[in-house]
């Protein structure tokens, strides 16, 4: 239940009444729920009938629970109990994009999360061993000293031996801690481009959605198309002929959403382009350490010349951790740090600690190896099972924990998305991640939460009969 | 000294030498350290002779460690073990803002961190019960759920009952939780500056420090006089009417470094002068837990009507924590949480879970309790002494943790700071806070790490005796 603390100056029946409020604006305690009885509480924490009861009344006094004679003390609905609007409900449904991001990162919004960016916690729990943890933050905690701007040195070492490994060769100063790889991104914007000046986008990319958020950036964003071997290099170099982009943002290894991997020769051909009209490239690595297939990063062709490489580790450790970092040209470093400061000082020592001791102990390639063999099972499963269903995959080899779905045109794909909002599924439309057209039909599936029985129940009960007919003319 | 996991694909010669050269690079194992005999390294990890031989050999070849023949291995210094420039060494001495900042930021960096903003670990090592905290964290790596964008439900409600306990009525929903109070300001700045506003700060201002920082800003800053009793009123309408900022930021309490908290009557003044001339206030209250004397904060006064409220943990509860919030008029709610999103997703669940138990348990508010008469305590002592040791304090009645001192103007103040620094004792001169020259001379001295016996030598050995005459002159 919860706990008292007799040491603390604040009186009983407050501490009580205020955790009781927790529990209900938290919706641990939900409507209707019966309270415990006063004196089954008042037994649990050894506090007096007196003490149980006053903090109750209060509660009713406060409309926030109801007393029912003979039955007991009952949570009244939320609204009624004066907890207020929730942030979900003060995203106006017009504000697509905000909404959209908003519920994606919060899985608890639903039952099924099949387009979540997110892997089951399940699949995470090996990777931070327990025992070790709760060691790491009792000393964290008690030493109580922040972590340096640029991250911990112990940190920042690590890391770039990872990286070595990887055949990157960053040295630890390139290192720049950021609180995830979003935030490392936002921090290289800041440095890199001026107002004005041209931000250039793989089209579809899940980036383009939350470039979408910010209406009023001082930036522009223009787009290449993104093809199976990666970004399609002569649209890619009419692009840049014509905007002169300062920065060009790409997933080599697994892109999101597409799960394609750019190829060697396309991302020689990238640092070409970059070499020839001047540009620096952003390479997002978030989900590279899953590739079971190609393993060539731009940052190691590169060494740090015009590549911005970043990655973390939300998505692959524990997303209850936000740390990601930069490993940056060394001409950048102090102005990274300049800006991460200007945003927020300094990470969180915390999160750096569990990080260093995950990486250093050799348990992140563990678990990352046992990771990426489940993945591509899962992943094989799923195609498999979602193709019968009438789900189309443009035949271009893929990896990682995403797969890029079509539907056949007949199919009202919102009527769809709505259907599964209504049975607390959560499904993206790929054009979230696109400021074409060409993938209104799409849906970003991820593997890792598609295996799951009522969801299949729902694709074959809502995609799989209407769709049959066309797939079949389709691949004739 | 440290692990070796069996279960991992990585040599055990590999874990070996990766173990030793964090502890090197983190500084744990320093110059000259002798390394344990092979022997002993061999028994106590449970691994051949031949294993750790090979790793410390590697290391050797390296340039890392050398062996001297009859005595062992021992750690060459860091430069030699091809260890890279330290970020501090890439940060010219010219960007004098940025260097400052960052070892203001890393008390590691100095014995005696006088001028720091931060507490001693040792005040802090009550707030967070470590027994607790491994329990908790356990839990939510487990689950390893992000936290969502605004902040987990159960922080933002008890942020708001503890908010109204000091009289400011915000509800859950107003409440956006940030990496550190910094973070929440950025956010506002970036929600309601647009490029060519003007920003009005006050001078002196630990802000003013964090604004120079980034020259390429897209808004102007101005500033008025910090006087004893708030903001110089007179001035302030001068500047306003002039420039017509969008945003005051303030210190009511506690103001950072001048100790000054704002009468009732200037904040009355201050919320007048915001309706007639329609500017928004962030009101920055990181301290004001600490007040011993007044409590009236403009966010209470002005029911978010034209104020953000913005507090955070990291200086009173653990540094080793990055958690913040805002609390925010409900028109802003969703362009701050969209802010919040673009800059870095979401916050670290972890941290967040710390703070949420810290404050339902009711030990925040005895923690601060404690942590409020300590510092009064220290706070006496420090006045007393420095002020007949020759530091000169304006007669303005002042509470928290800094004492903005005064050093007669015979004194060389830059000297003064070199000698500090060489004696590893950080000092911040009063022109890092401050647009104006008016506060050469002044020091900001954090009470809580004065009344130490070697920095008392220092101040009597360097202070003292050259301006003694004159502080008789001055207070005759």
């Amino acid at each position: 239940m919860f706990e008292i603390d007799r040491s603390s100056k604040m009186l009983l029946v407050d501490q009580i009444r205020s955790a009781i409020i927790t529990r209900i604006e938290s919706l641990q305690w939900v409507q209707g729920g019966r309270l415990p009885s006063v004196r089954a509480l008042s037994k649990q924490l050894g506090v007096s009938i007196f003490t149980v009861t006053s903090a109750y009344e209060d509660l009713v006094a406060q409309h926030i629970i109801e007393s029912r004679p003979g039955a007991g003390y009952f949570v009244l609905p939320v609204k009624q109990a004066g907890a207020l609007k929730e942030l979900d409900s003060l995203i106006p449904p017009s504000s697509l994009h905000a909404g959209f991001l908003y519920r994606a990162l919060d899985p608890s919004q639903y039952d099924l999360p099949i387009s979540s960016g997110y892997l089951p916690p399940a699949w995470l729990a090996d990777a931070v061993p327990p025992s070790v943890t709760g060691r790491l933050i009792r000393n964290t905690l008690s030493c109580s000293v922040p972590a340096p701007a640029a991250g911990s040195q112990a940190l920042r070492s690590v890391i770039a031996r990872k990286l070595r490994e990887l055949h990157i060769n960053a040295s630890s100063s390139q290192i720049v801690v950021t609180s995830g790889a979003t935030h490392a991104f936002s921090l290289i914007r800041k440095v890199m481009l001026k107002p004005g000046d041209y931000l250039l986008v793989e089209d579809p990319s899940y980036l383009l959605l939350q470039l979408k958020l910010i209406k009023d950036r001082d930036f522009n964003i223009i787009t290449v198309p993104r093809l199976n071997d990666g970004p399609d290099l002569e649209a890619m170099e009419a692009m840049v002929l014509k905007y002169r982009p300062k920065l060009f943002l790409t997933q080599t290894l697994i892109h999101n959403p597409t799960g394609g991997s750019t190829s060697p020769a396309n991302g020689y051909k990238i640092l070409s382009l970059a070499d020839k009209y001047d540009f620096h490239i952003v390479e997002d690595d978030i989900f590279g350490s899953l590739s079971s297939q190609q393993t060539l990063r731009l940052a190691s062709l590169d060494g740090f010349n015009r590549t911005f490489y970043i990655s973390g580790f939300s998505k692959v450790l524990s997303p209850a951790l936000r740390l990601g970092y930069a490993a940056v040209p060394p001409a950048f470093v102090e102005r990274l740090v300049e800006q991460k400061m200007y945003n927020l000082l300094c990470g969180s020592a915390i999160d750096e600690t569990i990080v260093t001791y995950t990486l250093e102990s050799g348990r992140y390639q563990h678990h990352l190896d046992a990771l990426s063999l489940r993945v591509m099972q899962e992943r094989a499963k799923a195609r498999e099972w979602l193709g019968k269903a009438g789900v189309i995959f443009d035949g271009h080899s893929a990896d990682g924990i995403f797969l890029w779905g079509r539907l056949a045109e007949q199919m009202d794909i919102r009527r769809l998305i709505e259907q599964a909002h209504d049975a607390r599924i959560f499904l993206a439309p790929g054009s979230l991640f696109s400021n074409s057209r060409h993938y209104d039909q799409h849906i970003r599936f991820n593997v890792t939460h598609c295996n799951d029985a009522e969801f299949r129940r729902f694709i074959h009960a809502h995609v799989a009969v209407d769709s049959a007919p066309r797939i079949a003319a389709h691949s004739a």
